[in-house]
């Protein structure tokens, strides 16, 4: 069973999050959901994290599996990293430098790492080397100079979308990457959606 | 500024949850979600009830804003309910006779429900008038023979639909019924939805 994480921050975007958390589980991969909390939030005690609800960007509050001490070591077992956006929760994990060791190491190692909307905000500060890229139109200015930047819904091989509009798209091509085509094809046939639907 | 309320239980589809309230919030609407326990529930105290994460259908946990009793009596100052699909949490909210009632009196008022995917369970439970209704295929026996069952994506005036590949265009059709047809265009463009997307 192919496994995946997914972070989560206050701010970060409840849909475009849920969409690709819960896709992935109908394609049978194990999801992991991380709290990552700003350096200066000694609000949280580790013990407290896994407990307490991030507000995401629109108010819905969502509990993460678990906190990033939690993760810890074990992080290389993991085949996917995910990181969705919405501006505030993207600036707090883009910024971490737990996280930008994460996502470097997970691209060094051939990994899979989809970013979407403000999160490719993470590639940069990452240092992720140039290759071809997109983002949210609201954080285009500060990543077109380090990377190709392109107006595409999706590109690999990082798999960034302007989201949440293209959450779907996103979470398909994630499953198609860990599961298959056939398994792709398998998830969206229950969901039922209208004709015509591009996916 | 219009309002809304959302109904959630464990077993709650997330994606449909989800895509609803924050694209309801996107449009100006004042969402609250209101947390339905099932009867037999008496491990969550009411003033638990609120801290206390449900665990949708996927595994995401969301904290409700509200529980049932906190909605009490001034559940008559919203303009639309709106009640997401998953099928262990329709069976929850179908089965309440806080709901039934709830529904009910909305109908009557001609306020807006909204209904999506197993969720059209609610229809028959509250004993609205026959009418056109859609839901998810794995209730459609349940449904048929009280209602005029549809195949569309899209059945007014109770907005019912199969879920949660039909998800948007129901959050849609909902900011349109609330806040009109140009809110609708507003809420649409940030959301970068790839080109011929049915929405």
């Amino acid at each position: 069973m192919p496994s995946a994480l997914i972070l989560i921050a206050d701010g970060t975007e409840e849909m475009e999050f849920t969409i690709v958390y819960d896709t992935l589980v109908r394609a049978g991969v194990k999801v992991t959901s991380v709290l990552i909390s700003p350096p200066s939030d000694t609000s949280r005690g580790d013990e407290a994290e896994t407990d307490a609800a991030v507000r995401c960007s629109r108010g819905v509050r969502i509990v993460p599996d678990i906190s990033q001490s939690q993760l810890g070591a074990s992080s290389g077992k993991y085949d996917a990293i995910v990181i969705p956006g919405g501006l505030k929760g993207a600036e707090t994990i883009s910024q971490s430098s737990f996280i930008q060791v994460l996502v470097k190491s997970f691209h060094d190692s051939g990994k899979l790492v989809g970013m979407i909307c403000a999160a490719s905000l993470v590639a940069k500060t990452s240092r992720l080397p140039r290759q071809p890229l997109t983002s949210h139109p609201s954080v285009k200015e500060q990543l077109d100079k380090d990377f190709e930047y392109r107006e595409d819904s999706v590109v690999t091989r990082l798999n960034r979308l302007p989201l949440p509009g293209t959450a779907f798209p996103f979470a398909f091509a994630l499953v198609e990457k860990l599961c298959g085509a056939q398994k792709r094809s398998e998830v969206i046939g229950p969901m039922v959606f209208p004709p015509g639907t591009v996916l």
